[in-house]
Formats: structure tokens, sequence, C-alpha cells
């Protein structure tokens, strides 16, 4: 891998996305096998800089990096001098001066990852900023749907919910309908951003059926707690009713099709009981590969000094 | 070690207490050695979920897992997405998911670890539960007496203060008891549990000095805060003058009888400054030896694998 | 170095701040070389005990303990059991039975460094102690003047701002003198401090102009915000317009001197942004010479044992 940084999968190549896949599945292995340690991240380290809370993928970039025998170190925000008043890029150039070789940002405003990039040695992950990318949590969902197919091509993925607040969508519809795959949309008309119908390989739906009708997968997205609040929803039965989805709606899918969600999942709203039950639910293993996926690209962004 | 979980001394045998106390006098001789760098939980990895603020248990197990060559992520709950409203049992799942050999729960709620452990592949350790059981301070407190005495069996151990409310007194009355201990009670009548009486090897008596004299033991319970306030107490100096120990009190237990606390100690509350100073006050002793049961946890829950 | 504790740079020989420097000179090689891994704190701990939040100061001994093979746990005070009303003592006592060798403590009060020193066997690194002392800052604002100067004997630095309450300034101050270095100082009269004319090398200056001609170094000093609104000084844009280092001021001291800060920068505050523009900023080498130095501390420190 050449590149520095992983900001977004809109700027990677689909040759870079299946040397992480491909990287991730021999990471994969490690975790389980009952031995974690290995060394492709020995002598490195990783600063993590989240501005927005997260237990999972903060959690998972810690496991990742001990598992790939790395160190580092996590700044809690909420308690850091950035209290003193600090700007987010001297804070990361202070990280970056550490000789941290990763640096992992979380920033609530779209863009903050790619402002601090060319101001750093460190190479970048981004790990979510504000409403545009969240690239590690695609690469995990990629790597599930390739791990069940063998492949991403040809194969049809059902998003649905908040796709214009949602940066794991966002993501998606860069890495997966680059890597060939179609993707059909169905939310409320207020949750789906502009142009949204013009990528290619988007269909947009009129029906929750109509989405997952024949989809391999079935990804649900996290409603955010703002957008509950927020107005642009009439109110989370409503939403749950046209938008949750539930056994009924799984079994419009392929046979055996996955039911994939982001998590944390709000219970009965996007997701049903009966399609959380259902054997088609793969979010456990979804988060077991998220830390594949982290093991593979700490690894290879330091290749590549 | 053949269990997979440690929830509590209610349902662990005499044989498997001391062969966790016999591991973690291995154990101790490491943390003593000046190099404390061991493999017996090299490999494995280790996650705290922690709802309740600790210094002293989160950090034991930090360093317990550091010492025996594992690696820990630590989530901080306050902080984490368990604000966007997740489940403890859906948190324990991503953490289990991640690889996690261990994970270490401490809840408000009695029975929360109970609740978890079937739900996940990692073993379980109660860092304690509400007002049930607090397993590993019991282990380190058996732990200390044994040390002492070489034996458990036989000996009397004086508890005094708040039972009713105290997951230490309840996870030592269950593991004493079983090992063949007599313990002396004396708390004030709004602080002792319906049923005590009842339990074999236990005495509940009407005065400090009864309690005491001949102990081989004092363990003084720490007072919670709220207990102080929630009308279940007069006052804070009645409950010092009729249950704090003093140099007094601890005179009339045998000679050389250990002083001991869970802490951290409400000076001149549960302890007053003259029991304090005497050199029978083992309190430090208990914090080290509590990092040594939990390495000895760490690396016996692992075997089993 | 046979010294147990790093408290401060007023108790320190001249000698002992050499070994220091020279030991992180070595400690950079690690940090630069791609494979920051080393053992010289290898089988040994450190646990930090930070009172006042800090960004750089707990991330750069966290790095610093990584790098030298150590392992670390970090208590948050801010969500510790110090809000049961623990002393400072206790908790300091209780990660001390943890086995920790190097236990790093910064506290708002001056001297609590001092005070918890003799009550433990691990070493103490005072990280901050209220207006008294910085020393490690210290350490490694003259190891990157000695870098760049190869001594700092017959050495001129000029000191500009808030001195009074600068644990920062104290500490420049005590080891730059020991060490032959002469110190120019400027700021609003309300921020110097009684009787510093009388240290030995000292000298108060009456204009910015006046301590920056002909300096070797001009160190610009963090203005705290509670300064800022404390009625110490009459406005932030005063304090700026006659305190605030810019491009003209750092011309007049002498060609390629350094500029440094601690950091974070107020900017346009202590630093106008046409001097952190300069090339002569060296604000990030002194981030990772601080890595350095606290990685020569640690390993100097255990070595005692």
């Amino acid at each position: 891998m050449k590149r520095k940084d992983l900001l977004g999968l809109k700027e990677i190549s689909k040759e870079e996305i299946a040397l992480v896949l491909d990287t991730a599945a021999q990471m994969k292995k490690i975790i389980l096998s009952g031995n974690k340690k290995s060394d492709s991240f020995s002598g490195k380290s990783m600063a993590t800089l989240f501005y927005e809370n997260s237990t999972r993928t903060k959690s998972s970039f810690e496991m990742a990096c001990n598992y790939t025998g790395g160190t580092f170190s996590s700044l809690n925000v909420a308690t850091s001098s950035v209290n003193k008043g600090e700007s987010l890029a001297d804070t990361a150039r202070t990280l970056d001066a550490f000789g941290t070789d990763v640096l992992v940002i979380r920033h609530s405003v779209s863009g903050a990852p790619h402002l601090i990039a060319p101001l750093v040695k460190a190479s970048v992950i981004n790990a979510g900023d504000g409403t545009n990318e969240h690239p590690t949590q695609a690469l995990l969902d990629m790597f599930t749907i390739r791990e069940k197919y063998g492949k991403l091509n040809g194969l049809t993925v059902a998003l649905i919910g908040d796709i214009k607040f949602s940066r794991v969508a966002r993501s998606n519809i860069w890495g997966l309908s680059k890597c060939g795959a179609k993707i059909k949309i169905f939310g409320p008309g207020t949750l789906l951003p502009a142009g949204i119908a013009e990528i290619e390989g988007v269909t947009v739906c009129n029906s929750l059926k109509e989405a997952v009708t024949n989809a391999d997968t079935v990804m649900a997205l996290r409603l955010q707690q703002e957008r509950m609040t927020s107005g642009l929803l009439p109110s989370l039965s409503e939403f749950s009713h046209f938008y949750g989805v539930d056994e009924e709606a799984l079994s419009l899918a392929k046979k055996g099709a996955l039911l994939m969600h982001p998590g944390p999942v709000n219970r009965n709203v996007e997701l049903k009981d009966s399609a959380l039950n259902s054997p088609q639910n793969v979010i456990d293993k979804q988060v077991t590969n998220g830390v594949a996926i982290r093991m593979a690209l700490l690894s290879l962004l330091v290749q590549r000094k």
C-alpha cells in the first residue's frame, strides 16, 4: 500500500480495497487463533484522537494495535488540553511529534482528518468525520459480505434508513459501487441526500419491499438520537413501522442473505427483534471483522515507510 | 480450573479457591521480583467494562494483565456509546466479538455479570455487582489471611460495619465459611442482612468487644457515602463511636491479629487513626495481593481453552 | 542516577542534569529509528496520577513508557475513587502497592509530589505541581537548546510572559542557571515573582526588545486562561501588544536563535503568527524531545534498584 492516509473510500482504488480485504483475511486468523500476538505493527505506535464518544471504534482500534504488536496512547479529548483552547491542528501536530506512526481521528466536522493529514508525518486514519465518511466501517462491511459470497461484483446491497446523515452509508456507497456491487436505497425522503440517484450503481426505492427483494445483503443504518427529535421524522413508531426491518422483510431478500447493522442497534427501531433473532444476523461477525480490518490497515500503512 | 467465569464465591468450590490462592502465591513472587514480565496471559486480551467508578480495582486488573503479558482495552462507560442507549448485553457482546478472552465487569445492579456470562465466549470476572458479590476482593482477603496463618480452617474473622450493603462482606462470608473459618459479625441493626445468622459458621455479635475478642483477623468494611445520609444511621460520629475500630478494640483480638479493610478507608469512621497506625494494619499488603489474585485468575481462566 | 525521585530542578545537580540529557540523546535515536522498541524499562511499570488535565504530558509519558518496553496504568482522577473522598496519600500508596516502579504525579497544589515521595517505594516524577516546578518540561527545553548549541554554559535565554505562575519558568530558571546559562526575563509587573532578580544568572528586563536582543533562545511562556480574567492583566490585546513575540522581536535575537514555547500556544497572544511561522520555531522538536527526556528518566530511575 503506497498511500500515507486512509481518509475515505471515495479516493481509494478498487485494487487498494482488495489489498486491505485480503490482508484482513490473514489478520482474522490471528484473532481466532487463541494467540493474538503478531508483529506487523511491532515497534510502531498509534494515537487515537476522538472528539466524539465511541465504544466500539476506539476499543476496536486499541485491540487491533495490541494484536499486531504495537503500542498506543488514547487521548480522551473531553478531559484534555483541548479544553485549553488548543486547535485540532496543534493537538494533531503534538501527537505526531511523539513519534506516532498512525493517528486515528474521529471528529464531528466533515473533512477534519483531511485537514490534518498533510500537516503530520503520521498516517491518518479517518474513524468517522461528521456526515462524510467512516471508511473502516465500510471496509469491514465489505469484508463481511465478501467473506460470505467470495466476491462483491454483481451483488445487491440494500441500505435502509437514514442515508443522508450516515457516514457509514456514504463510505459503503463509494466502496461497494467501486467494487461492482449494486446498491438499493430506501429511507424517509427527509433523510435521503440530494443527487444520490445519480451515483452509478445506486437505485432509490419507494418501499422497503422493493429495496430488500432479492438483495444479497440488507444493511440497516443507525438512526441517531438527534434525528429522532429534530423534526425530520414524524415519530419513532412511524419510522419503525415503515423503515424498521423485520423477519418478513428479511424473507424477501435472497435465501441466506446477510442482515447487517453498524451498531449499536436501537432495538425495534431500525431492526425489529424478529430480524435480530434471525441466524442471518451477522452483527457480531461485523465487530470481529472490524478488528481484522484495523489490524490490516495499521500493518499496511506502516509498510510504506 | 475448568470453570469459564468467576461470578462469585457462592458457587465456587473450596478446591477451586485453593487453586486460585496457590497460583496467586506464585504470581506475588513476580510482582516483588523487579522483573514483572511473565507470559501466562500472553497472546490473550482483557476488556474492562466498569459502570461504577473505581481507582483500585480497575487499575489492579490492568496491572495484573500487564504483568502476565496480556493486553487490554478499558471502556470508560461514562463517555462511551452506552450513552447512545446501548444495552449492557449489546456492549458486552461487542467486546466479546473483539476476541476478548476475559471480560471484567463492574455494575451497580446485582446479578449483571451473571446475565452477561452465558451470552459471551469470553470468561467473565465479576469486579463487583450491586450489593451481591465482589469475589476478587474476598479472594485477596483470604489470600492475605492465609499468607499470615498458613491456613483458613479454624480461624476466626470479625467483620465490622455495614454488612447488608457490602458485596465484600457477602463474598468473604461465602468464601471464608467454605474454607472452614468462623465469622463473627457486628454492625448497626439497620445494616445487617436478614437471615445472616443462619449461614453456617456465622455468629452475629452484640458489641464490638464481643466480635473482635480473640479474632485472628479484624476486617472493617467500607461505609458508603450514601449510607451515611440515608437515614439508616443516626450520625457518623455515633457510627464511629460504636463501630469504629481503634487500637483498644484491636488489642482484644489475638496477638498479632491482622487489621484489614477493602479500601479506601474513611479515616476515623470505620477505622480510627490509632488502629490505622498499628503494625497489624495490612491494607497495603491487601492491595499487592489483589494484583496477585487477578494475575492468577487471568492465567487460570484462559487455561480452560 | 542514584536519586529515587525527580521532584524538581532546584535540588538536582548539574551532573545529574547532564546524565539525563546524555541519556535522552540516545533515546531520541530510538524515537526516530522507526523501531520504537527498547528494553530499558522492560519488566517495569508506570502509573500516572493526574489531578489536572493534560493532553501532552500524560500522553508523552505513556509513549515514553511504551518505547522503553514498560507497561502502565493511567488513573483518570476525575472519574476515580478520589471521588469517594480518598486522600492523595492513600491513592498514591495504593498505586505503590500495585508494584509500580515509577509514579508520575500532576497536582494543582505546589509540593504535592514532595509530600508523596517519602511515603512510597516507587520513584516519583513530578509532572507539574501548582506554580512550583515542572522539571521534565525544563529538561526537554534544556535538551532542545543543548542539541542546537552543543552546550548550555554561557548561553542567554529570554523568558517572556507570565513568570510568576509558571512552573515551567521556575524549573527552567533553576536548571539553566545551574548549567551556566544567563536568563533574561520580561513580563507584566503583576506576573513577576518577588525576589526573582536576586537569583544568580537572572536579569529582569524593562522591554521585550531588551530581553530578546542577542538571546540564543527566546522562550515564551503559556498564559493561563485564569490569568487572563483575574484582573492581573488589563486586557489580552494589551498583553499581546507588549509581550507577544513576533517576527520583529525574534529578529533582534542572535541569528538562528531558537523560538520555544511549552505548548499549547494561545495563538497571537504569547506568540504571533509571524513568529510561529519562522523556521526558528522548534515547538514540535520540543515535543519529540519531551518523549526522549521521559524515556531517559524512566530508564535512569529504575537503574537505582
